[in-house]
């Protein structure tokens, strides 16, 4: 006789298949049986001598992607939230002043975060779809002498690429750190960490780079790492310590010496059970970047997103963010077409083309459609697919409510 | 003329291919082809239909894993560490004192997270390898009396299994939460969440369940539940808080009417992009779980052990957990051979025979070797390799330290 009380449930006897679908939304994006494949290699130890090579292959991965000589450079164990948190967990103690730059949803959620560790939230906000310039930087830093100040590179709420040239000399003058958000950007649009005078850098694996969520690259440059060293409080977060994740990656170096001998790696290092199979579909993922070329990326993600904006402009419908310069050429936001309900539209396509573009997110929602062509997505095919499917989207759905 | 300063690294044109290993570490453990390919299947949105549904069956695999009708039952984006951190996070609030059982590494890691959010850690010791009595955690809990008091289940530093009946009741009388980290028990030894009155119990995906690292099950009962949802302050992490999480794992059912407009979800839901892959592999491992049954996989892991044990004395080996009945059935420490350099017995048995095992943790280095044998490791097969591997290199490696 039995002593569970919880059956086994029935759901669970099912197999689940994954559909096909073209993964044009904000993220995830598609991911190339290349990468997938790579994330089903056997599993080994996350602190075998192998696991060390990779780990350190990211790590050159990343400085090639974020064009960055930082040696604190690694990837969390999370998604794009969880390095969101590392940033600002690491860089900030309770009672500092931070200034936050909401053009969108994604500094509303870095102001929460800061909030919650105790720091004193200063914001500068500017409408959704819009930029700061330098001059309001430089007085609001003026104004609030925050020690660190966050910017989102790639708003994909709202569909704004922000310039970042010349904010780095305005914030170390301030004596401040500029912490970069790049999840949407990264291999998308220029960036260039060290010249751009960023401090932390971070980003996603499952946007441009196209491999599974699950990991965020991340870097701390020697002006930021110095912060954190000289912190008199710990970090509110065990699991997101730099000092004990640096230590974990190797980002001393210690590694060079250590892989002949790795049983005594085992004993200082251990901090987490890293993602490994996630850990070799990132790999994989910098591997294909590192091929293509960086430039290469972004000049493609360039001539695609303008193409793209020509035909959608063709077709009659209007790009939300309305300065050319500004645009995100890894999200598009559209304005969502006068008379429609935008959930018939998205629905629809998702239904009848197997492809996902999504609404609106934070201060776009119900006002914008959001396309993303990220990595392999981004081609000109999957643009002429996006436009076809809109075109019979427009004829299909219901246009009642002018 | 390129512009880019940081060239792209060479080491990423080499092709990673991992090794075929055998994962007799305390975790991670294998992961069978059927749980790799799960994980390989396509990449859908962290919220289409499909994806709750996923998220849904795993909910009923976790409750059927910790014999629990718990609502709020969900898998952090993270490993056990995500884990531990999200229980303390969530149940305790800065200033609140808190009762860390340490008779292992993980009391110590629990006790650390604590601090760190400002809780009033109190602590109860007991020498690594044995186990509290439940007249001691009545006396603790009169003194300190805490709001929430952490034991270990499967203490994987130590190897003791600790016994949780009557734990509950106490906790319960002493109005303070029970919190259990069964990150390297689950189903390998009886654990019955709601009969034995835990209140929050978390493990990990890559010990039993032999799923890649990178989630990690939780659940609250109503009483814990209460407690988060009465707080006074948030908790310090955005990422882990409890009431996002539980909003986007729809434990209030109310995806079940939702599922048919996914549209309405998406606004109301966003938290983060959940690690999609991986939970296509939690799931699968969980179905794998309930098809075997949970109460053979618990026999079939005492077995397994039993055989283990008996061969080890039967070479004069040592078990560390002099007990017989407290022994973690998943994970086995042995006494160090004496004379022997354990480093040189793990590396060599690593190098000769493909095989991990590993040295102590915590309050155990230097004095044990570990080995797991969990989910599809635990069988009387595995346990061969183990000792003619032990056999061969306690013949092999150097004896010189007597």
């Amino acid at each position: 006789m039995s002593s569970l009380y919880v059956p086994p449930p029935k759901c669970l006897e099912k197999r689940f298949v994954a559909p096909q679908r073209h993964m044009f939304g904000p993220g995830p994006s598609n991911v190339p049986p290349r990468i997938l494949a790579a994330g089903a290699e056997p599993v080994i130890g996350h602190m075998h001598p192998e696991m060390f090579e990779i780990m350190s292959d990211i790590r050159s991965g990343i400085q090639y992607a974020f064009q960055t000589r930082n040696k604190v450079t690694l990837a969390v164990s999370g998604t794009g939230h969880a390095a969101m948190e590392c940033a600002i967990f690491n860089a900030v103690e309770p009672g500092e002043d931070v200034l936050m730059a909401v053009n969108g949803i994604w500094g509303e959620r870095a102001a929460e975060i800061a909030e919650r560790i105790g720091a004193r939230v200063n914001t500068i906000r500017t409408p959704a779809g819009s930029c700061f310039t330098n001059e309001d930087i430089n007085q609001a830093l003026a104004r609030h002498k925050p020690c660190v100040v966050l910017f989102t590179h790639g708003e994909s709420s709202t569909g704004v690429l922000h310039p970042l040239d010349g904010i780095g000399d305005i914030c170390h003058r301030h004596n401040c750190l500029f912490v970069v958000d790049c999840v949407a950007s990264m291999g998308g649009a220029p960036l260039y960490m060290d010249t751009q005078g960023i401090d932390i850098l971070y980003t996603g694996s499952q946007k441009v780079l196209n491999a599974p969520p699950g990991t965020a690259p991340i870097s701390f440059s020697e002006r930021a790492w110095q912060k954190v060293f000289n912190r008199k409080t710990k970090p509110v977060s065990f699991f997101l310590d730099m000092s004990w994740l640096a230590n974990y990656w190797g980002c001393d170096d210690s590694w060079v010496i250590g892989l002949s001998d790795w049983s005594d790696l085992l004993l200082g290092r251990y901090h987490h059970t890293g993602p490994v199979t996630n850990f070799y579909s990132l790999r994989e993922s910098l591997a294909v970047l590192a091929e293509q070329g960086l430039e290469n990326s972004w000049c493609r993600h360039q001539e695609v997103a303008e193409y793209f904006h020509e035909g959608l402009e063709n077709m009659g419908l209007r790009l939300f963010v309305k300065d050319k310069n500004v645009r995100l050429p890894t999200v598009t936001t559209i304005v969502a077409p006068p008379g429609y309900d935008w959930k018939e539209i998205t629905s629809y396509i998702m239904k009848n083309h197997k492809l996902e573009i999504s609404g609106g997110l934070g201060p776009s929602v119900g006002q914008v459609l959001r396309v993303g062509l990220m990595g392999c997505n981004s081609s000109k095919a999957s643009v002429d697919m996006v436009l076809e499917a809109l075109k019979d989207a427009l004829k299909h759905c219901h246009k009642s409510r002018v």
